[in-house]
């Protein structure tokens, strides 16, 4: 498996200026006006995120047969709507961070307002991408259609009501089926769009569909779980921030509610559901997606 | 002048119970969970809005000869994005306004950190509608030029580009040019994108769009002359907050530029410019347009 995620880590690796150039290309210039705001976009944009989302559309879109590129407009919304999510999860009225991956965050260089503000804007320009793809692809139904699920993941029953349950559990008892329900809307609702969009615009069928939502799920999962053991057992230096957050926080975690040991063993088990749910489709299509399962397993931040 | 005004305000008070049931509709139940942060979206969609807005866009379709039905999931989206405009704009962060329109601003009842959240979640359900609607409807091509420019109507180049120009003139000297590209990004660009994008899936050709893109930018501006207006010379009771604010805050406004008597002239002229505009439109279905322009030139608040 150490093996697969090294080949998944390259693979990442020589991919990931091929998505940064795309974003850079959808974002509007630092010296547009406002600068300000289109600065700050920028600075978090290109913040050195790993570009796991943007891989898992590319990699969604082959698995349906499709060529990768087509699924870059997506593979680039989806990482805005991460970004956004990222600055106002630093803000001082959540997390209130100063770092995040090592850099300063938004409202650390810009300031509360800008940031607020550079979020907003990433969020609408996640949409303004899809709809320019639509209006100028071959299948503008399909994408609209990504463009929906990538709303509704985005939204009060997906990412945001996640963040909601997140800063409600803080402090409180949740039981392990909480933890999930929390971590399926916060984080795993994204992650699963990126793949099943990254599919749907790579003109998937349903069944395809079906299986790439069954991996997105388990693979968001495990996102989790290795997350959460990341800031037990990780160091400042691989995390780019200070691991122990969550304690200080009182924020309940899989280690905290089931240990350390059962927590590896769950990520393993999620792993392989990603790996199983991939079954009814080509294998030499699937193999980008195998490889980033197995490097959501092994990564150490 | 007056009795027109009257006949839209008529027609504006009509209109808003089947606007407010659409929102209704298309908004999650309050006791979906997490329920904190359903509560606090529909606290603010219904905390007593004029629906300006949405009225623009059902009234774009008519004027290019669609039943106004049609647009009713746009005006719902545009509306969603107004409100969460003003929820973050009320943060501390930004005017740190604890009333609006009378009633407790959203983070005044539920805290900052739900309240931004909400308002991230209102604007991906802005897109969540227009994608639906693109999906079920028989023009998903209108469907998805509306959206795409509600998204940049929204963005950094509209809405929250004007936000940030605003943050940025406070204290700052301002001219009459810069003070209206201030306003045609912070409030002209989402009404434009209200009357177009209903036009848009109403199917108005491109003489009737260029026609309504005038209109609306000209109305959006007079508009913002009479907001200027209203707070120099409204009051409390009509406005629901305390007049001066601008002022308060070195806010740079029209009367402060050009004088009490030049703005209301100035309003008057963008008032008959945006009427000309519609010269192009069959008269009958231009009617509803032709009132909500007396109307935002009449209104106290």
């Amino acid at each position: 498996m150490a093996e697969v995620a090294t080949a998944a880590r390259e693979y990442l690796e020589a991919t990931r200026p091929v998505v940064d150039a795309a974003l850079d290309s959808v974002l509007p210039g630092a010296s547009a006006i406002p600068e300000s705001l289109h600065a700050a976009m920028r600075h978090s944009v290109f913040a050195g995120g790993k570009r796991l989302r943007p891989m898992l559309a590319l990699a969604g879109a082959e698995a349906c047969g499709g060529a990768r590129e087509v699924a870059m407009p997506f593979a680039c919304a989806v990482e805005l709507i991460h970004t956004y999510s990222l600055i106002h999860d630093d803000l001082p009225a959540f997390d209130d961070e100063a770092l995040r991956r090592g850099q300063p965050t938004c409202h650390a260089v810009y300031g509360e307002t800008i940031a607020i503000l550079a979020g907003d804007a990433l969020q609408a320009l996640a949409f303004e991408v899809v709809s320019d793809a639509a209006l100028t692809s071959g299948n503008p139904l399909d994408w609209t259609r990504a463009g929906r699920l990538l709303a509704s993941a985005s939204g009060s029953v997906g990412m945001c009501g996640g963040q909601t349950l997140d800063v409600e559990a803080a402090g409180h008892d949740l039981d392990l089926d909480g933890l999930r329900q929390l971590h399926a809307l916060k984080t795993g609702a994204l992650l699963t769009a990126s793949v099943v969009g990254g599919g749907m615009v790579g003109t998937g069928d349903a069944t395809a569909i079906r299986a790439l939502t069954d991996y997105g799920d388990a693979l968001g999962l495990a996102f989790q779980v290795v997350d959460d053991l990341l800031d037990v057992e990780g160091t400042a230096e691989e995390l780019g921030k200070n691991p122990g957050g969550d304690a200080a926080r009182d924020q309940p975690t899989f280690p905290s509610l089931i240990g350390v040991e059962a927590s590896r063993a769950e990520a393993k088990a999620l792993r392989d559901r990603a790996i199983t749910a991939l079954d009814s489709l080509p294998s030499e299509n699937t193999e980008p997606l195998r490889g980033l399962a197995d490097y959501v397993i092994a990564r150490s931040h």
